[in-house]
């Protein structure tokens, strides 16, 4: 299924995408994609429906991010080596985990704005696992049954209030806009190898980014698995797993974003982002 | 205003303690202590109630975290130079934040539990700043309108997991039970001087920790604004400010905490927490 949320922001519905790319209007069925209709009871009762018996919804909504409820948004740091490399970092011998602020959150096509005060403002495409069932102490072997789907995400990030700052990531990860997720939350089922999903990012049009998940040191498993054993994840949350090579930063000279640029980005069944970069306005 | 939320965890309704500390329901008035019922405007309404109006509550009642709707759990590292001095820190030049899981936050007795595979486990009294209004860019003259109130909060740390896994501290901040808030959401107008704040750590009964806001490098109205230029706080947020001397880190030989200590800690008009440490268990 791909599932997503619709509708202005702070006020989405859900919905689900058919299999002749038709929305429709999930919001008599459930009140949101979040707490319990995350888990696999809950999903199950969705896959249930005939999506044909669902109201269409007017395609022109936006799109929100395909989740809310969300309490921790963590990402991942250097998860492909050959980012670690251009990012002259070594490789980590355990996943590198930081947090990015529940409201740098936004649908997939919303505008990226650059932070008032940024001059390094970059580009991350990556896939991000979305938590259906509370996971703490989970094994390798448990950690799928612990997942809602899987969506795309734009880890965007602020090269020096990353680095410069302070030593803990979070400043430069955390912006408003900084967290686009989507278009859809899609469900485990539709991805068959987790290991084969090729990610890729556009800026005006140029390639930036091109990887696959075959080249992530930590897989999904392994990540939710490790995850639980220092926090209790809960319905809703969102790891992001880490970015191919192809940053702004690792560019010669480095190269970042500015007002006007026009960002594309996908990944192999999890749909595309296009989104406008805009300055910071008060 | 002494605000709290009382009742079993998850299912905790809003309340408040009157002049003559008896507990009072607001849960005729408010559905929370959250969101918009934190802003100024909403805190005003409350106080214009007449707390003898309101019905009392048994005050055998568990409390629990005396804030809800939050978003980030952020946390102020070495904001005392004692304290960095004794973890053989330097004292940094700009506020040093990382992020403790929101599944972290307990009720301020609620029982400590030591995680599943911990060696040192520890304690931090602090002094919490409760975000009441959106902030974004404030500056330090604007900090405090955007501020609900302040709670005591034990930034319980894996002292391992923090240091010694890869660089983001989030990992030893984050396990259920290492967030105790309260007892109370103590409202600004009740601490005239937020500087004067003396906090006071024991376990089982011998002072541990001894220090005094004023001793803080970074003061409340600094870190607010200082934040606020990375990412858009939200009501509900939490920040808590840094831990004066005396961790168990610190102590020669380092001593952390283990199943069955008993640990009490309080400040100048935050009230007192009373938990016991427990084992992990399934």
């Amino acid at each position: 299924m791909r599932l997503v949320r619709f509708g202005e922001a702070g006020r989405e519905r859900p919905g689900l995408i058919d299999v002749d790319n038709v929305l429709r209007d999930l919001s008599g069925e459930i009140d949101d994609l979040a707490g319990a209709h995350l888990s696999r009871a809950g999903l199950e009762k969705i896959r249930r429906l005939d999506p044909k018996s669902l109201p269409k919804a007017d395609p022109s909504h936006r799109l929100g991010p395909p989740v809310t409820g969300t309490t921790n948004f963590l990402a991942v740091g250097r998860n492909y080596a050959e980012h670690a490399a251009e990012t002259g970092s070594d490789v980590p011998t355990e996943p590198l985990i930081f947090n990015k602020a529940l409201s740098s959150i936004v649908g997939p096509h919303d505008d990226v704005v650059i932070p008032k005060g940024s001059v390094s403002t970059d580009w991350e495409v990556e896939l991000a696992i979305v938590i259906g069932e509370r996971a703490h102490h989970v094994s390798e072997a448990e950690a799928l049954d612990h997942v809602a789907g899987f969506c795309l995400c734009n880890d965007v990030s602020e090269r020096d209030w990353q680095k410069n700052r302070g030593g803990q990531w979070v400043k430069g990860k955390s912006s408003p806009t900084f967290g686009p997720l989507g278009p859809w939350l899609v469900t485990p089922d539709e991805i068959p190898d987790l290991r084969a999903v090729d990610l890729w990012l556009d800026v005006n049009g140029e390639r930036r980014q091109t990887g696959s998940t075959s080249a992530m040191i930590f897989g999904v498993e392994t990540l939710i698995a490790y995850i639980s054993t220092f926090m209790a994840l809960q319905p809703g949350d969102v790891i992001t797993t880490g970015t191919p090579p192809g940053v702004g930063a690792g560019m010669k000279p480095p190269q970042f974003l500015k007002a006007g640029d026009r960002l594309a980005l996908g990944a192999t069944r999890l749909g595309e982002q296009r989104a406008r970069v805009v300055a910071y306005s008060a």
